[in-house]
C-alpha cells in the first residue's frame, strides 16, 4: 500500500495509518492546554505486525517529547515498526534531544507525518530520518490535525502572535444580556460546560474590565461538578480602569494589561509564552479585535431565545457600510444541548492547512 | 403486516405504506399556497398489488381535492386499492362533494391518513369509511406531516388565527443592516432564493411602515431567473405612517393595515382567507408580533458574518429581564449555501403534532 505521497508504507496499512494517527491527535488534544510554548503532539508506534505499541503526547515543557513516550512504551516492540506522528519530529536540541535521535535509536522503519514543522530550527526533522534510511510520508489527516491542538501553535509560528478564540454566548438576534444586564443564563448547561473545558484548553483568558464590573467573572476552568479544572489558564483584564477590591479577578495572578489596543494584549501575551487566547465578553473588547483583525476564530453559542434589547454581542468593530462587513467561513455547526455552536473564521485567515498539507 | 394503529393494512406493505404517505406529502408540498383557506392536502392511491395508480394535491378552492384526482387518475385499478392521505378526507359538502363519497364509490378497501381533521364539519371521514367496511389507519407519518404544508392550516383550526412565520436575516451577532442602513446583501444566494420559495407558498407577507421607507422591498416571489413565480402571496404593509407615492408597494392589491396591534392585523388576515403569514422586517414590527406572543414559527437565516453596529433583528419585545426571555424549541439547523438556517418555534407553542398523532 501507499501513503500520501506515494511511498510504501511499511508494516501498517493505509487504514491503519489513519487511524493510529486519529489516537495520536486524541493523544495530543488531551495534552492541549499544559504544553505551551510547545505544540501539543501525538504519536502512536506500530509494530511491524502493525498493532499499537505505544501512545503519547508531549508534556509539558522540560518533559519527554510525543515520540519519546510513545517509543518508551514500545520498547523493543518498535525496532522495524512504524511511528505516526501528527508533527514533523523536531531535529534540534532544545531542552530535551532530537525527537529524530529517538526514533533512529528505536530502530523505526517507517515514520508517518501529518504536518511539517514550520519552525525553522525544528524542521529539518524529515531529511534526517529519510538520510539515516528511515521511510517518511507527509500529509496523512493533515487537514484534521492542523483543525486540532496545533492549530494555535502554527497560526502563532506563522504570525508570531497568540491565536485568539472569541467566544460568544448570545441569543438567536444577538443579545448577551437582557434590558436590565441580567444574562444568567442564556444558554444552557451543556454550553457552558462546553465552555469549561475549552477554558481547560487555553493558555489565556481576557475579558475587559466594562464586563469585570458588570459580571464579575471568575474566568475559571471549572468540571461539571463545579470544581477547578487540574490546568488554569492565565487570567488577563484588559482595559484603563481599575478591578474592584473584593471581585473575583483581583487576584495576583490576574494578569491586567492597561491599553486598548489588541497587538499591546497580544505581546503581553507571546512575552508569557501564551499560544492560545480566549477572548471573552464583553462587546467593546471584541469590537476593538475584530476591527484590529485580531480574532482567528468565532465560537458563537447561540441560544434559541429572544430578547429583543439588552447589550449586543459585538461592539463598534469599525464597520460602517455594507462593504467593511466581516465575513467569515463556517467550519461547523454543531448542535449543544438546546443551543447551537457556529465555529467560524475571518475568510482572510485561510485554513491554516493550505501551507502545511504541501510541506 | 399491521399499521400504526395495529389494523391489517391489506394490499400494501408498511414500507409501501410510508413510501406513499410521503409521496402524497410532496404532492402536497408542490400545491402549498394555493389551497388556502383549503388546507393543502396530498393523496396517494395504490392498486391491489401495491404499485402507485394516482397521485393527487388539493386544487386552488372549488377545486377538486387531493382524494378525487388521485383516484381519477387510478381509475379502474383503484377498486380493491388503498389511498393514502396526508389529512382525514372530508364527510361534508362544502364547495365539492365529500370525499369519503368518492373514496367508497371508488372501491378503495384500505385507507390510510396520516392526521385526523380537527375541523368539527369536515371530520367524521374515518367513522364513515369504516361504517362502510373500509378499513382504516390513522398515524402514518404524523410527525412529518403536521410540519409540513399542514402546519398553518391545523395551527388555524386550533387557534383561529393565521399561523405567523417570521423570518430574519442577520449576521452572527444580530444585525439586519450596517450603520449606515446598508443591507445588501447580508446573506447569500442560496438564503435569498430560499426566502423566495417560502414567499411563494405563503398567503401572505407582512412589513412595517419603518421597512418600507427604509428599504423599498417588493415583496414579490421570484424564480431564481428573477422572474415572477405563479403565486404571489397578498402584500400587507402595517403601521400608520403612508406609503410613500412611488414605492414599490404603493400598488392597488397591496393592504395597508393601519395598526400597531398584532391581533388586529391578523384578524384584518383571516377575513380574507389567509392561512400562512410571512413577517418580514422590521425589528419593531418583529417587536410587536413577539411581544404579543403571535410568532408561531422562527425561520433565522444567519450569515457569517460581524457587522458591530446598525440594526438589530429584533426590537423591543415587552423583555426587561433574563427571566422574561422567550425561549425557543428548535426543529432544525440546516447549511444554507455559505449561511445557517435555524428553524424554530416559540416553546408555548409545543408540536403541533401532539394533539394530531393521538387522534
Amino acid at each position: 500500500m501507499t501513503g500520501p505521497d506515494g511511498a510504501t508504507a511499511g508494516s501498517a496499512t493505509a487504514d491503519g495509518v489513519e487511524a493510529a494517527m486519529r489516537r495520536a491527535l486524541a493523544a495530543s488534544v488531551a495534552a492541549h492546554g499544559r504544553t505551551s510554548p510547545n505544540p501539543s503532539v501525538g504519536c502512536v508506534v506500530l509494530d511491524t505486525a502493525g498493532e499499537v505499541a505505544g501512545v503519547g503526547a508531549t508534556a509539558p515543557p522540560g518533559g519527554p517529547h510525543a515520540e519519546v513516550t510513545a517509543l518508551r512504551e514500545a520498547g523493543d516492540r518498535a525496532a522495524g515498526g512504524t511511528a505516526v506522528v501528527t508533527l514533523e519530529p523536531c531535529a534540534h536540541h532544545g531542552r530535551t534531544p532530537p525527537c529524530t535521535d529517538a526514533v533512529l535509536a528505536a530502530g523505526i522503519a517507517v515514520v508517518h507525518v501529518a504536518l511539517r514543522d514550520p519552525h525553522p530550527a525544528a524542521a529539518g526533522g524529515v531529511e534526517r530520518l529519510r538520510a539515516a534510511g528511515v521511510e517518511v510520508t507527509v500529509g496523512t489527516l493533515a487537514d484534521e490535525v492542523s483543525a486540532g491542538p496545533l492549530r494555535g501553535w502554527l497560526h502563532r509560528q506563522r504570525t508570531g502572535r497568540p491565536h485568539v478564540t472569541w467566544k460568544l454566548a448570545a441569543t438567536l438576534d444577538g443579545r448577551i444580556a437582557a434590558a436590565d444586564g441580567s444574562s444568567r443564563w442564556i444558554t444552557g448547561e451543556a454550553a457552558r460546560e462546553g465552555v469549561h473545558a475549552l477554558r481547560a484548553r487555553m493558555d489565556a483568558i481576557v475579558a475587559g474590565t466594562g464586563t469585570v464590573l458588570a459580571d464579575d467573572p471568575a474566568l475559571t476552568a471549572r468540571r461539571p461538578d463545579g470544581t477547578l479544572a487540574e490546568h488554569q489558564p492565565l487570567r488577563v483584564v484588559v482595559g484603563r480602569r481599575d478591578v474592584p477590591t473584593g471581585a473575583a479577578l483581583a487576584a495576583d495572578d490576574v494578569l491586567h494589561v492597561r491599553t486598548h489596543d489588541p497587538d499591546e494584549v497580544l505581546d503581553a501575551l507571546a512575552a508569557r509564552d501564551v499560544v492560545d487566547v480566549l477572548l471573552e465578553g464583553g462587546p467593546v473588547l471584541a469590537g476593538a479585535f475584530v476591527a484590529a483583525g485580531r480574532v482567528d476564530r468565532v465560537l458563537a453559542y447561540l441560544a434559541p431565545a429572544l430578547l429583543g434589547s439588552g447589550s449586543t454581542a459585538l461592539g463598534d468593530a469599525g464597520v460602517g457600510t455594507i462593504s467593511d462587513i466581516v465575513r467569515l467561513h463556517v467550519d461547523g455547526v454543531h448542535r449543544v444541548g438546546a443551543d447551537v455552536l457556529v465555529d467560524a473564521r475571518p475568510e482572510r485567515t485561510g485554513t491554516p492547512t493550505t501551507s502545511q498539507a504541501s510541506g
